[in-house]
């Protein structure tokens, strides 16, 4: 007989940043089962209390900040300068992103009213502040915004209501560039936040011309370019390449974290470690 | 006869973030009024332009992130521990702020549905990780956030749909150190947003205690203290101090800004400067 966790015992050892192999043990008897789900919580608890103390006398930031520092240090070092734009946005600006009743993405918005949502990317005002840029300022235009961006998910290991993105750009550069851009992004990004062996995958779109993703047995961050079917809804006409990363799911690469929610915006969490112990 | 600006004029002036004296001018005639309007307004086109190029060589960070992480290190550097919360928070936490139908607050803020609406302020999640953190540390408990809120405002010069408020707080400390404990974080955040010249104000209410204001010309935070009529709400019973800031409000104070919206989060302005120029 090999018997797995209930499914009680597995959710509470989740909550606790149990790891894969926690998760996957087996037992001979009910009896086994229930004595390792006691030694296993209490051996979490104390390393969740202990790491919480940690965090409170040393570290003192959660480290989606510290991350987001770290990156913002590492970008303005590059030439590239920080944006905050905000996070309720208009009905048209996402309509000139193709978003419209008949999208996947539409369903996942949350609305204020029947104009004004929350923004589920940073592109559309990135956009918008390309157009009054690249008159004022010489090519090319190099800008990034780190911000919350909300999408109604299903909650799951990997999504969260409210994420937090990354979006670089540089609008104004050789066409024969970009892809080079794209990778030296990719690889300024997993340094600072600590990442190594992921992968890069190219993948060609009708639509969206050529994309780059970065995997680490998940999706960690997507860059495009353009010239691009939608530029023309922004007034944009010059050759660009953007990134954007998830913040919570670059922590989770680095850290092994199993799921999404201990590292995002939480109550029932701090810097990781769950609050119910 | 004394001529003011049009109203368009005056408008597009204040865009253009002109100083009081500029905003106050008089003119003898309609020809002289609108030659000087020309020539403010190159003058204050040049001055942006200039600000906008120092902004991407030099500094190429907004000013209120710049802010921001100069809070971080202060108030990290004191001891206390930086949190960051969800910014959608549930019906039932407003309730427990007290924020019914019937509060003024209520109409102000923005719903994203029958239970869910975006935070108006910070408290209600310090509150509720205060009364997990009491049960795990040591007192007392030293936390602050920086971060979003939101509240449907007449968007005055004073007033954003979205700002960013800083909120510390201090749980478990003597009652008699509580007032000196808001006088000194007060100094410490005037020190690091370099604000000279600033009045507190004290103010008794039956309902809430004694609160401290800090002014300058406008309200730019207010220090309250428990025991609080509203701490049994969360089960919170030990003495506290907090104070809450809203940074777009320290920088108009510091740069002597006309409006709020060239400094916060926006599409027309970036850093302070409008980009219709």
């Amino acid at each position: 007989m090999a018997l797995e966790w209930t499914q009680v015992q597995k959710q509470r050892l989740k909550e606790l940043n149990a790891s894969k192999e926690q998760l996957n043990l087996v037992f001979e008897s009910h009896a086994d089962r229930d004595r390792a789900f006691q030694q296993q919580e209490r051996l979490l608890v104390n390393q969740a209390k202990k790491k919480l103390s940690e965090f409170r006398e040393v570290q003192r930031r959660p480290s989606l900040c510290e991350l987001e520092s770290k990156l913002v240090e590492a970008l303005t070092e590059k030439g590239f300068v920080q944006v905050i734009t905000p996070t309720i946005i208009s009905k048209a600006s996402l309509a000139k992103m193709s978003i419209t009743d008949d999208h996947p993405l539409f369903s996942q918005v949350f609305w204020l009213d029947k104009k004004r949502c929350l923004r589920p990317m940073l592109a559309p005002n990135l956009y918008t502040l390309w157009k009054d840029l690249v008159r004022l300022w010489s090519k090319p235009i190099r800008i990034f915004e780190i911000g919350t961006c909300y999408r109604k998910e299903s909650q799951g290991a990997y999504h969260l209501n409210e994420f937090t993105m990354l979006n670089v750009t540089e609008l104004g550069l050789p066409e024969n560039k970009r892809h080079q851009w794209l990778e030296d992004i990719a690889s300024l990004v997993m340094d600072t936040a600590g990442i190594t062996d992921y992968r890069l995958v190219t993948k060609s779109s009708n639509v969206y011309g050529d994309t780059l993703d970065v995997i680490k047995g998940f999706e960690l961050g997507s860059g495009a370019m353009g010239p691009h079917v939608l530029d023309e809804n922004w007034g944009i006409i010059d050759p660009w390449a953007g990134f954007g990363f998830g913040l919570e799911r670059l922590l989770m690469a680095r850290e092994g974290t199993q799921n999404v929610q201990s590292i995002g915006r939480s109550l029932s969490y701090l810097n990781g470690v769950r609050l119910n112990i």
